[in-house]
């Protein structure tokens, strides 16, 4: 008997906002690596969204969320807060749709990110590294503004953009028996489920979460949400506690969540920086992490996993080159 | 009045090969940066042979010498000396062609490359790093074993087989104005240059070069081969002498070599890296950085560049994450 499901995000919806997001969005390449796929004893296709604009899948729901406020007729003025990616999402959408995006960031965020808000003319407020302080920050900007929130994850919008990147991956290679996504608010994993849903084949999603910020993993095997107290992981990017509407989709949607050590994470990103060629964040390598942790269980598959970005700070690497650098 | 070329290798050996090789070699994606096209005032597609097997053209020039070897009843033995990514190259290749690879090896060739080519079956015999040692040992190889030499760039079947990088990013491509290339050897410039000259129209090519490895700039000039001495750059691929057939064809179809900084082939590195989000070699950013040193040259012109590998060492960035990597 297949189980009754609540989804408030139709198919119809997932097409309209991939159609609309169409022209401010990469179509990301697919890349794969014989080296990788003996080593994990299955077949992987990377989905590459640190190619994607920005660096990050979240340029797909924040231009999505963007596209529908200004439909909306809500005004040009967006706020929210972020620790990186989101960020620069909303300030390149607000300028690419001829709005204005105020960002908060915490003070902590990683450098690269902060330049890449500033460049691309986001306004933006620094403040303490907690969710209570962006969020104090972001209701009086949003007061005195008249500006309209963008969450970066607990957003039906969002999610729906989102959904954007396995709908291609999924298009471009059929019968895919698993898709793993990193799970941090969960925008990424939730519209993966759904684009599963939707356009494959009896494919299995699987979230991927450090062991440093297991609230997903929490929250699902305890069918609650729970939030992320104290957070501690190389994968910056997965620090946030999962949001509400992401949960709901997660537990019906999603086949588990698998949890994996930052490092079995910095492992797997350098396997993916040395053997694809391609920057990764910490954050991108944990769905890798876990397949490689978890090698009976995908054995033989056709396994997608979303690289959702690359913005990573290069000073590490670079430091080493001087005076040169 | 057009000038009256000597060229070796003719159109139809081009076609030839590049459809032989094509079942051993990835046809490798072409790249673009909005914001590195905003800093250099032209439009640069940048032709990912980081992605190639191995990580580096090379795979393409030495299949085509390994399948010439096989075809003309010469044996299964080959041997080279290469600092690295030719080494891999024929290691690759032989072993797809059921032959045999003896690899003579500086002692001080990046550890990555070393590790590719015992991960690829190849022999590899160390000697000093000097073009004397390198040459002796193979000698005394190719006597002992009867296998036959696959020189790394002085050597028109290897000329023949790069060539087909330019080919491809001229089909993807058209119109460009401009292909830059790195020049060590010459194998991949002197290809490229014969794919310009055979398949796009009115594209003018040039050699890029480090400031510390400049003997192709001084031959071009002098009009006869000059060799290097003490080589001293950040480019590692780069360190060896042009091959007598390359500077034959580089004088006649090339417009000009390039020099650059290795400061400046430092910070092309980085552009590639934090915008294009791929790995690249120092060698691989020569043509980038000549571009950005030489603006008024290229201004809004469109350039094709291949970046020419990705076997870079990776410790300096990881071991900075210990102790979890």
């Amino acid at each position: 008997m297949q189980k009754q499901l609540k989804l408030p995000i139709h198919k119809s919806s997932i097409e309209e906002a991939h159609a609309l997001i169409k022209p401010f969005i990469e179509q990301t390449p697919v890349l794969k690596s014989t080296s990788i796929n003996a080593l994990a004893g299955c077949e992987i296709y990377f989905k590459c969204e640190n190619f994607q604009k920005i660096g990050a899948f979240k340029m797909r729901g924040a231009t999505y969320a963007l596209l529908q406020i200004k439909a909306n007729g809500k005004g040009k003025k967006v706020v929210t807060h972020s620790s990186g990616n989101h960020a620069q999402a909303v300030a390149k959408a607000a300028r690419a749709l001829d709005m204005e995006a105020f960002i908060v960031m915490p003070r902590t965020a990683p450098k690269i990110k902060v330049e890449g808000v500033k460049a691309l003319g986001g306004k933006i407020t620094f403040c303490e590294p907690n969710l209570k302080a962006r969020e104090e920050n972001m209701q009086q900007i949003k007061a005195r503004e008249g500006a309209i929130f963008v969450p970066p994850y607990d957003d039906l919008d969002v999610i729906t953009g989102q959904a954007s990147a396995a709908k291609e991956l999924i298009k471009e290679v059929p019968n895919l028996n698993t898709i793993l996504t990193p799970v941090g608010g969960g925008g990424l994993l939730a519209g993966s489920a759904l684009a599963a849903y939707y356009y494959a084949n009896n494919c299995k999603v699987f979230g991927a979460e450090p062991e440093g910020a297991d609230d997903a993993y929490r929250s699902f095997k305890a069918g609650e949400l729970i939030p992320q107290n104290n957070p501690n992981t190389i994968a910056d990017g997965l620090l946030t506690s999962l949001g509400d509407n992401n949960f709901k989709l997660i537990l019906q949607l999603v086949e588990a969540i698998l949890l994996t050590s930052d490092q079995e994470i910095v492992k797997a990103m350098r396997l993916i920086w040395e053997r694809l060629k391609i920057i990764v964040e910490p954050s991108c390598a944990v769905p890798l992490a876990a397949v490689l942790k978890n090698k009976p269980l995908f054995k033989d598959q056709k396994i997608g996993i979303i690289l959702s970005g690359g913005n990573v700070d290069l000073d590490h690497y670079f430091e080493k080159m001087r005076p040169l650098s």
